[in-house]
């Protein structure tokens, strides 16, 4: 439940634009990758020092900063004045619960989005703060801990001459958002495969936990419309042609990606959908057995409490009774108990119950 | 299931214009049928390589290519080149879970709509998908396997020599989009027919089977209303005017379909309406059920327990018990047995149990 | 079940245009009546064929035809030829499935609605559609079968010599439309009766029966919605002024019956609104019923089997049994039995099972 | 339930304009009740017939005139003539079952609202129609029956003489519908209250009668929504400037009135949200004590039947049991016994039953 | 349950702009603080007469009065007059039953919000009015009763000499909103964790309290939904630039304010969504258990009911019943009771009941 926004309160009562890291620190060392690339030349390199970037700034070629992990407000405040941002940009990008959005500043646009995986082994969906600050000739992306999923971008980039690499910082921009939404299709085929497995379970052997599982994914795919929803909104903000950074050529892929993300939410309503009919075929089913196990208790009741109760009249004391000294009296009842069996048994017939 | 985005994940991490063929390979060989007709022609071909289509390209005369069976990516791309179609299209058109959309590139337009069956014997709803390319004199329609639904189309395309053959390409693509939502209304009634089955079922006979009928029909309805919602606002942009392929004569056809699929999706919010309702009298006929039982069991002990309780006083082998002795006591005991069962009697009919 | 979408298919595949009756036969006689009027005259007219009426089309004088019987398709497509209407027209008219729609065809609007009746003996609504179509000078209003409805209209118009008359086919329109929609009113009211019948016998005797009545009440109120929303549209647009054909002075008549309209759609939701708290009280009634029955089970088997068993332990055989020869054992046996019911009793008053 | 449409559709069929009055009458006999006031003027008069009236109309002082009692049709022809209103009016005054609306006629406006009354007696929430017709120097009041609610209006009339007297008719509209609004949260006190002890009783003792009480207050409140919700657009547009009758200076006052709305319609939803919540409590308490009941039938039975079955096998008359003629077999025959008794006991301690 | 509205109706029938307190009275005694501040000064004042604050009015610097407790009707008056507010305001502020607004004056604004507060000890979410008027240079701040929130902005003030103090009123008023908001997100960890442990409980052990805990959070939850929701709008309108006393720079940071506002809402309606989840799982975990319950009793019913009927029958008193003398009746008895009861358990291993 580590969703559930936490220690965002430690921020209360403090001045706007105090820089203070919200959320779990998922990373112990920042790592920052610098990507400079034009046309004809490919260089990449580790940096220690966020310094060291800046004498990029100006460059004509196009600049890629990937910083993995985002806690240290030091090294944030030294990028912000370099490059001139906001101080609520700063802010945004320490806070990682922050909504997606977009936000243009004419010279740069700052862009939040989420990645989701499907951790397999705690059968959970995880999310991760990704924040773009796109600028006309330089890229960074900020995130919580190392993802693979920026490593097929940057091969791409590196093998590829001809296309990407003419394109524009807003091309990489895209390159990257679109590799992050098609890993939102990865995580519904798992979150897929795993409603079938419950489906299954529930119809032959529903228990507490299969019950607990469907709430869990019901959750999951709570939070990740929560976290896609927005996003709707942001990618139709930079294809609509308002934001003079995304040029014309770009925008048609910003359109693709805006098919995907409206896919997605359709897929997770679905899913939704699904999950709540799947908690109404456990309830039902549940009910079914009580129904099956009440209907036994009452043949095996309606069947011996009445042959029992004429064992007993037998079984009285009296000085007086006839029937105790008959010489047919035990046979006869045997065949009166008999008759009560048959005729409750053919009455459990006519209703069903077998 | 199949219906969940499946092996959609293998293309992540891919670079966009990537052709990949995402879904079920429904067909083994690929089948293109080339019409060529004119208002005096009409030619029909099958054809081996789709290299030969590419002749009748810049004629006057309207051609309409058929390809059934879209996983070859090699002959996608040729067409595609040859066309001039821009590359997200051919992704589009290889990519089988599309939400039904249209683009326009004014030279031209590319349209995707599912076609929906009823497969009477596994009683269960099929999608299709059918991609339709329409230039100002070609139409290039693909689905994933071949399908009776056009044969109507050709037919009489065959025949009537006036009107139709007449009217312009955007005239033919009303046709196929006709015939594909007509074929919805067929879908419905048969969901419509087994409706009243199960509810007659449930009504009669309620069993856990019914109700994973009624939720899988629910589940059905879900998904056709994923795959017609957004045809609603497909068609409405073909009919509003603003695609200059579409001829104003053919706008008012369109604005027919229009109001077909306004029906559909009433129809399917009725049914999704209509299951509902029926779970919910398949969740009280099982709680009545459980209370008739419950019912039957109380009545048997409430009647036999006390009974059986006199009988057991009178077994205990105490040696003072004067009852024993006295001459009447066997018959009494009978008499205050009848008189219990026949309170309990009036009881239960005073509570209206019978 | 008839409202469901039946024979619709049996056009799938057909070209556009082909006139197809869809839907069941209700008469089987077609009946024209034909009335001709003005400020001072007044004629009234059986007519055969409907060749007769295509003398009075380019009269000054208004003329209403009004067609019962809708299945004659060569009928049809002769008065389409001489008041020239679209064959798209023609089709809707013969399909009874529509949805309430208005089409402005400058010369003419078509419009269709539907009449609900209320069946007291099968206790069921019934759903009729009709057609108008409305030109300058005359009124052609197609159904499916004879209505008393139209009669008021017609005896407004014979009396009434001042006003009526001398307005123009737009306010006969209005007349129309007017009775029709006051008809849902008392389709409501009879409703309303029904559902306070119900409601006593939910609160009174619940049994299934009253709650399959309580479905089919909220089913019929699911497809009345369905056939009254979209008239919302229809009239707002009658009303609007973008219509040619409708003067002002007859717009604030057709404000009159939006707001009519409106009222009805209310009057619906609070229904299904009410149907649904009294499905919700029946299912907890049921259950408050089981908690009777299963109290009354506890009961006695609380109170008989504690006893019970104290009278089996004296029916043992054993030799050594010392309180066999007790002299007081028996009263002190049922001393111990009266014991326990007391308490068993006072028990069950502190619980308040009683 | 007198709230449902009834003798609506004795309307049915007559041509509009006709005036018929719709609803039941409450109030034997019609009071008119006439005030004319200026800045310096007050006349307060009870007035017989309905034309002393008209010598005020072209008046230059204000003229209120109070209406209670609205069936008699001819007073209301009368008045709508001299006064020059649109026939529709006076239909709509005589139908009590109206939504809340506007509409201007530029000389006049006319609007109708809801007084919603809360009877302590009959804990029922009561419904009274009130039309206001607003002229520029009169101001015309009809309601079905005598109301305290305008006392208050007219007191402050009669005493203030400086502000109230000195503002147009306009203002007066707005205070008497600002008493008719406030009226409302008076009510809405009265079913919070409502509320709060059943929510007590709930907790403490549900039973079917307060099941009842909450679905009758949820009604209630649905009813009371469909009164107010309107209300909202109505007094909108008298706010936004488009009725030239309503001053400027008037419209901050109205604009105050739209915010009572606003929270009254909050507050009605918030009631509506806390009902369905209670009921969902009372269904789960009700299920609690079912399981309450069982788990003590289950106890008992759990513990008593198998040592009742001891018990009865040495109730067999067996020749040869040698377990008959030991001596120690009554003491440990109620050891095994009590051994059984205790193992159940820590069993369902165990179990937490207790 | 305070938060329904109470006392309201004590205005109904009073004039608009009376002046009287509505809502508990939470302060004994009102106290006003003065801050006067410029870039170079900081004044801080406790004032005993409201009439002290007014010469600052005029002055250059800006001026904030905050006043704890609203009771006191003469003072608002006083300071109504002197700076020349609406009557209505005046009014608003005695009311603490306002939603959310603001409204503007051209030379002041009014805003309306809630601080939300969690108390840990009673697990109440508790909600104050505050409201705010803003002035070109002066800002006066009211609420219900001392609230520690505003000392942080009052610290910030003193200490920081550069920014804040440079910055116009419009900045003070978004340090208060800022920090009364940040202050939500405190409310909504408390809430969070409260979930969460009642979550484990609902697992582990559901009781009817922990029903109860839930229910109480949703509407909790609804309440603040209540309070947070308008206040979209409130800031939507101040950051538009519409209002001429916010200035550009100052507009970025309430845009801040606003996301953070989106945040609280998406975070309030996951929290409503979580709680239904948990009310469902409770329920189901309820019905389980019963099924628990009903099962144990009828296994035990199941063994012994067909064993003890075997016992009873040898408990028969016939004199001819030829088992009674044979050797091995005894064993052979107990030899079918034990095939009997393993018969069972095997039937119950398969239907996995253990």
């Amino acid at each position: 439940m580590v969703r559930i926004s936490k220690k965002r309160s430690s921020k209360a009562g403090m001045p706007a634009g105090s820089l203070i890291h919200i959320g779990e620190r998922k990373v112990d060392k920042i790592k920052i990758k610098l990507i400079n690339y034009g046309e004809h030349d490919y260089i990449e390199q580790d940096i220690e020092n966020i310094a060291q970037c800046f004498e990029f700034k100006d460059d004509k070629t196009i600049t890629w900063i990937n910083i993995d992990g985002i806690h240290d407000t030091d090294m944030l405040s030294k990028l912000g004045d370099c490059f001139g941002f906001h101080p609520l940009i700063l802010e945004d990008i320490l806070n990682t619960e922050q909504r997606p959005k977009v936000e243009d500043f004419t010279d740069y646009i700052y862009v939040v989005l989420k990645i989701i995986d499907y951790e397999k082994n705690l059968k959970e969906v995880t999310f991760d703060q990704v924040s773009i600050i796109l600028g006309k000739n330089y890229l960074i992306s900020l995130h919580e801990r190392p993802l693979d999923i920026y490593e097929t971008v940057k091969n791409t980039l590196k093998k590829d001459r001809s296309k990407i690499r003419k394109a524009g910082s807003d091309y990489l921009a895209y390159l990257l958002m679109d590799s992050i939404i098609d890993n939102y299709f990865s995580v519904l085929e798992n979150v897929g495969e795993r409603i079938e497995n419950i489906e299954n379970k529930i119809i032959t052997n529903p228990s507490p936990k299969t019950l607990k599982a469907t709430h869990n994914l019901k959750r999951d795919m709570l939070f990740m419309r929560k976290s896609v929803w927005p996003l709707r909104e942001v990618i139709s903000k930079l294809e609509r042609g308002e934001i003079s950074l995304i040029k014309n050529s770009t925008r048609i892929y910003i359109r693709d990606i805006y098919d995907h993300i409206i896919q997605v939410i359709d897929t997770i309503e679905t899913y939704r959908d699904m999950l709540s009919g799947m908690i109404d075929i456990y309830l039902s089913s549940i009910s079914n057995r009580l129904n099956e196990v009440v209907k036994i208790l009452t043949i095996i009741s309606t069947i011996f409490i009445p042959i029992t109760f004429i064992a007993s009249i037998y079984g009285m004391n009296f000085k007086f009774i006839p029937e105790f000294s008959w010489k047919w009296s035990y046979p006869v009842v045997w065949f009166i108990m008999l008759a009560v069996i048959i005729t409750m048994v053919i009455y459990f017939k006519r209703k069903k119950w077998f």
